[in-house]
C-alpha cells in the first residue's frame, strides 16, 4: 500500500488540483504515500495515537500522522529510535509522518524553559533533566526520527502577548528558521553521525507573529525568503476568540505561496477547519478529537455530545446515526456510556475511533465538495447544524 | 455470521465429532452460534473484554465470551441491560456469551460477604451499598442479561479449606442448585416480571468439593441428579498446585456425564488449559491473557515474556516470530516495551490482542491435533518450550 525504504521517492511535492474560492484541493507526495489536502493529522504523541492501532487509524481514514519530537526525543530517545531503523518502523505505521520541532511541547509541558538566543534551554516533564534544544538539533533530531515532514525550531509565547514579545519571539524565530534550514541543507548533503532515515524528508519554516498582522506579513517574507518546503503558520489556537485566529489565518494564509501547502498548527475545532480551508489551509493537527474522546466527548454534525449525560443511560441509539464509523455502527449511547463510567479502555478506543472518523469524514466531504465546486454550500450547512458546545 | 433474534435456536446442545486418549473435539450450539471445543472464553468483565474491541476479538478467533453478573448486576444494573435488549445487544457481541453467578466475585471483590442458608449478604466494591444474592435471584439476574449460558450460584471458599468446610460450602452449593434449577424452570414456563431476552438460554450446574476426591464424587453425583444442559469444575485455580488441579481435574471430570460439556471455571496458565484437555474438559475461562497483557507480559511459546525487560530496549523482532497475530505481525518488541513504560493505552491493546490469539490459537492447534489424533504429540511438544516462569 505504502512506499518501502528501498522505494522512497527522493523529494517532496505538491500539485493543486482543484480550487473552490480560495479552498484548494491537492496532492502532496511524502516519501511514504500521497496525502490528499486539506487534511487533517491525528496526534501521535509518543508513537501512538492515543487508544487506537495502525490498523484502526487506516479504517478510519488516517493519511498521515504527527508525532512530537519533544516526547520522542526524551522518551525512547531519538537514538533508540533511529537504531530501530526510524520512526516508521519503530511504531509499525508505513504511512507518511510529520514531526514538529519540540518548540510547542518546551513552551506548554516543560518544568522549566529558557530561551536564550542559541535556542531553548528545559528540564523534562518526566525527570527533571536538563535539555538544550537548537535549531540545529532539533533538525537532527527529526532526520534521526526520519519523519517524512520536519518542522524548524520556533519560539512560542502566552497570549494575548504584548507587540514588542510578539515581535521578539517572531524575529528570533525568524533567525532560528534560517540556522535551521541551514542545518537541515547540511544533513542532506553529509549526514554525518545523523542516521540516515531520512531520504527524501522535507522541511516546513513556520510563521509566527501573534495576532499582529504586521508581524505576521514580516514572519511570511522573512520565512518566504529562507525558502522551505513548505510553510505553517504557528502560534494561533492559543486561547485567542475563533474570530481573531480566521482572521490571522486570512492575512497570512493570502501571503503564502499559493503552490506550497499551508499547514494551520494545533487546530481546532471542526468549524475551525472548514474556516481555515476557506481561507486557503491545506494541513491540520489538534488533539481534539483523540483527547476528548478520551473525555468522553463524541463529535457530532450538531456539535460535541457528552456522553456521561444520564439521559443516555438507555438511548440505544448510536452517537452519529448519520455516521458510518465502526463505533457507531456497532454501539450504541448507551453502551458508551457505561464504558466511560466504568472506566474500561475499551470505550476509549471506540469514542476515539468515532471523533477521527467525525474529523476524517468532515475533511473528505471538504475535498469532495471542493471538486464538486460546492465548498461554500458544505460550508453553509456545517454551521446550520454544528455548535461548539454540548447541546445535551 | 451469527444468528438474529428472530432466528434464535431453542436448545442448547453438544455433539463430540472426535476422541483422542480422554481429549474431546465438539460443537457446543447456543442460541448465538455454534462454539467448537476445547473452547477457551475471554473475560469480559464489564460488558467489554478490557482493551480490545468486539471487532478484535473476533480477529483473535473469539468464539464466545464471558460476562461477570456481579460486575453488571451493579453497574449499569440488569434491568437497564435487559431494558437495552440484553446483554448481547448492549454490548455489541452478537456471538455466544456465558455469564457467571457472581459468587466467585462475592467471595473475592466484595467489601463484606455473609453466607447464610437462603443466599449471599455483601457489600459492593464500588460504593458499599447492602446485597443479598439467592440462587434464585442470580438466576433471574442471567435471565434478565439475556445470556445463552447461565451458571447456578455456588459457595467458594478458600483454599486450603479443611475438609469440613469444604464439605458445608460444597453441601450448600448443592442445595443451592437445586433451587436455582427449579427457579430456571420457572423462568421458562412464566418469565413473570423477568425481561425475556433469554429465549434458549442454558443453564449449568458446577461441582464443588475442594481438592478432597470423595467429596468432588458426592458433588457430581447430586449435582448431576438435578440435571443440568452441563456441568461445570469450580473451586480450582485459586492457588492449589498445578498437579492438584490436575489430579482434582481428573478425578471430577471421570465421573462427569460423557455427553455433556465439561467447563473448567477460572483456569489457568497455557499448559493447564492442554493438561486438562487431556483430562476432559471441553471448556475454560481466565482473566490471564488480558490482565497480564495490560501488565506487559506476553505468552509465547517458550512461555511468558516480560516486555518490559531492558533487553528488549532495541530488539525488532515481534513478541513471538511463531505468531501470526496483527501484533506480531506489526509491531516489535522494541516498540511495545516503549509504549508500556509510557503508559500508552495502544500498548494495553496490542499486548491483549496477542494474548488472546496465543490462547485462542493454542485452542485452535489443541482441536486439530484431536481430529488428527495427535494430540498426545501436540502435548508433549508444549511442555518441551513451555516455562510457566518469564525466562528473560
Amino acid at each position: 500500500m505504502h512506499a518501502k525504504y528501498s522505494e522512497l521517492v527522493s523529494a517532496f511535492s505538491f500539485r493543486i488540483t482543484q480550487r473552490d474560492g480560495l479552498a484548494r484541493r491537492g496532492e502532496m507526495t511524502t516519501p511514504h504515500g500521497v496525502v490528499e489536502t486539506p487534511a487533517f493529522m491525528p496526534v501521535g504523541t509518543r508513537g501512538a495515537v492515543k487508544a487506537v492501532t495502525a490498523e484502526q487509524l487506516r479504517e478510519v481514514g488516517a493519511q498521515i500522522i504527527l508525532g512530537n519530537t519533544y516526547h520522542l526525543y526524551l522518551k525512547p530517545g531519538d537514538g533508540l529510535i533511529a537504531r530501530c531503523g526510524g520512526l516508521h518502523r519503530f511504531i509499525g505505521w508505513d504511512g507518511p509522518i510529520l514531526t514538529d520541532s519540540g518548540g510547542y511541547q518546551i513552551f506548554s509541558l516543560a518544568a522549566m524553559r529558557r530561551i536564550r538566543e542559541d535556542g531553548a534551554e528545559f528540564r523534562s516533564h518526566l525527570d527533571g533533566s536538563l535539555h538544550h534544544l537548537t535549531p540545529e538539533r532539533a533538525a537532527d533530531i527529526q532526520a534521526r526520527l526520519g519523519s517524512d515532514i520536519a518542522m524548524v525550531l520556533d519560539e512560542c509565547i502566552a497570549t494575548p502577548a504584548p507587540a514588542a514579545a510578539a515581535r521578539e519571539a517572531m524575529e528570533r524565530s525568524v533567525r532560528w528558521a534560517r540556522r535551521a534550514r541551514a542545518r537541515f541543507n547540511q544533513l542532506r548533503e553529509s549526514p554525518g553521525d545523523v542516521h540516515v532515515t531520512n531520504a527524501g524528508q522535507a522541511q516546513f519554516g513556520i510563521v509566527q507573529g501573534g495576532t499582529f498582522p504586521d508581524l505576521r506579513t514580516e514572519s511570511v517574507q522573512a520565512t518566504v525568503d529562507i525558502g522551505f518546503d513548505a510553510y505553517a503558520i504557528g502560534g494561533l489556537s492559543v486561547g485567542e476568540p475563533p474570530e481573531v485566529m480566521y482572521e490571522v489565518v486570512a492575512h497570512t494564509a493570502a501571503q503564502l505561496p499559493a503552490d506550497r501547502p499551508r499547514y494551520l498548527m494545533g487546530s481546532g475545532m471542526p468549524d475551525d477547519l472548514i474556516e481555515s480551508v476557506a481561507r486557503g489551509v491545506d494541513l491540520f493537527d489538534c488533539v481534539l478529537p483523540t483527547r476528548n474522546a478520551r473525555n468522553g466527548q463524541l463529535f457530532t454534525r450538531e456539535g460535541p455530545l457528552s456522553i456521561k449525560n444520564a439521559r443516555f443511560a438507555e438511548d440505544m441509539s448510536p452517537p452519529d446515526p448519520a455516521c458510518g464509523c465502526y463505533t457507531c455502527r456497532g454501539f450504541s449511547r448507551a453502551y458508551l456510556r457505561h464504558l466511560f463510567l466504568a472506566g474500561e479502555i475499551t470505550g476509549s478506543t471506540l469514542n476515539t475511533v468515532h471523533n477521527l472518523y467525525f474529523y476524517l469524514d468532515t475533511m473528505r466531504r471538504i475535498r469532495e465538495a471542493i471538486s464538486l465546486g460546492t465548498f461554500e454550500k458544505l460550508r453553509q450547512e456545517f454551521h446550520q447544524t454544528f455548535r461548539r458546545r454540548p447541546q445535551h
